[in-house]
């Protein structure tokens, strides 16, 4: 893997940026996105420049802002403001248990990242809709213990069976609700992005994904902190 | 309605938006958004000053850019440049007969947007997913011989069962692929929005979406057109 100098994490909540703003020792850039709910932290690592924008609370509400229009917005301003030459996009998803996925596993992204409930049935709007974003392999970084999965996107936390078909038509493993849009941005810009996404549910485990999110967001987040520390450490030098 | 002068168009699809770019002598803003599909036109109506913001082509396939990550970036664009008193989110959409919608039929955003895509079922996130982010209210406008509607966006083009059902829990009317998209980055920067859609397909035909879309562009733009054109003209003082 190149020698990346400047890396930029886009995270979607708070709750599974800040272990990682504590590990890392990342300090607040209040001058980020005046008047608007992102927000963002920055740092060094040894010889790399580190950043890392959350998508911040939705105003009305107080609830920190899920899904792809935050993810869009978020990661526009972290090109804009930080010019990164990578994109990590770090959070918790749900897996497939008869895929041999546990709660807490840590995978990183393979292939590309799709959107599985966009379906525009024209030739061409089909593909497109879908996405197929490249992410950049990262298969070298197994050996630091992680699975790897094809990432996939929607703005919705349970699966009913239209999405179901989608996301086992499309191959995909890991079911969250951001990196398809953080994707597509980076790819407007050029900028190579990969994933990396702590286990909090299994889709397939018959109990609602809500409430497994619940019980094992911590444990997700811890490990998504550790796992992300090693990638830092692994790509510096 | 208050007396606004710098209006910005947010439209999506390039074949939406050129009848309106001749009818108002639009010209293009060559400076807008570097290196990114988005594009602008802007000119004057009398007293206001416009502005008209699409999505653009996908750098990839060469095919406008459609659904709620495309407008999301476009009306942060068109906020960041223009600086609107107010948005004007047009487009086409389909609409149920049986609620007595007609193919060409124009209507107005009537209440709030609302996602009918995203379902998060935890508390306050279950309301922040499906947005209702408010829309001015131009009822006066009806007047110039509009229907008004309550306006779901989706990322899809067909509408499976359970679409539908949410469609028809949270009163959806007129069915499109970006204005809540739109409504959510203008309720961030507090630019008061309404949309203007004109129905190229009605969803409970039992014809294809994406075949009635086909043959009613035509009709349903040259009637946006009609219909924006109308409304300038009656805020221009």
């Amino acid at each position: 893997m190149k020698n990346y100098t400047n890396i930029c994490l886009v995270i979607a909540m708070r709750a599974e940026a800040q272990p990682l703003i504590d590990a890392l020792q990342l300090v607040e850039d209040s001058s980020f996105c005046p008047g608007l709910p992102m927000r963002a932290w920055t740092g060094e690592y040894r010889n790399i420049q580190l950043s890392l924008v959350i998508n911040g609370k939705d105003p009305e509400t107080g609830l920190d802002l899920i899904g792809t229009q935050a993810a869009t917005l978020a990661t526009q301003f972290a090109i804009d403001k930080f010019d990164p030459q990578l994109i990590v996009n770090a959070g918790t998803a749900g897996a497939f248990g008869e895929n041999g996925a546990k709660i807490g596993d840590v995978f990183l992204s393979r292939d590309h990242v799709v959107f599985h409930d966009r379906r525009v049935p024209i030739a061409g709007w089909d593909k497109q809709s879908i996405g197929y974003f490249p992410v950049l392999d990262v298969s070298d970084l197994t050996s630091l213990g992680f699975k790897m999965g094809v990432v996939t996107t929607g703005n919705s936390l349970d699966m009913p069976e239209h999405d179901e078909e989608n996301i086992r038509k499309i191959g995909g493993e890991i079911k969250e609700m951001e990196a398809a849009a953080v994707a597509w941005v980076a790819r407007l810009h050029q900028v190579p992005l990969f994933c990396v996404k702590a286990v909090t549910d299994l889709m397939d485990s018959g109990i609602p994904t809500h409430e497994e999110f619940d019980q094992n967001l911590k444990l997700a987040t811890e490990n998504l902190q550790k796992g992300v520390t090693k990638i830092i450490d692994f790509l510096a030098t």
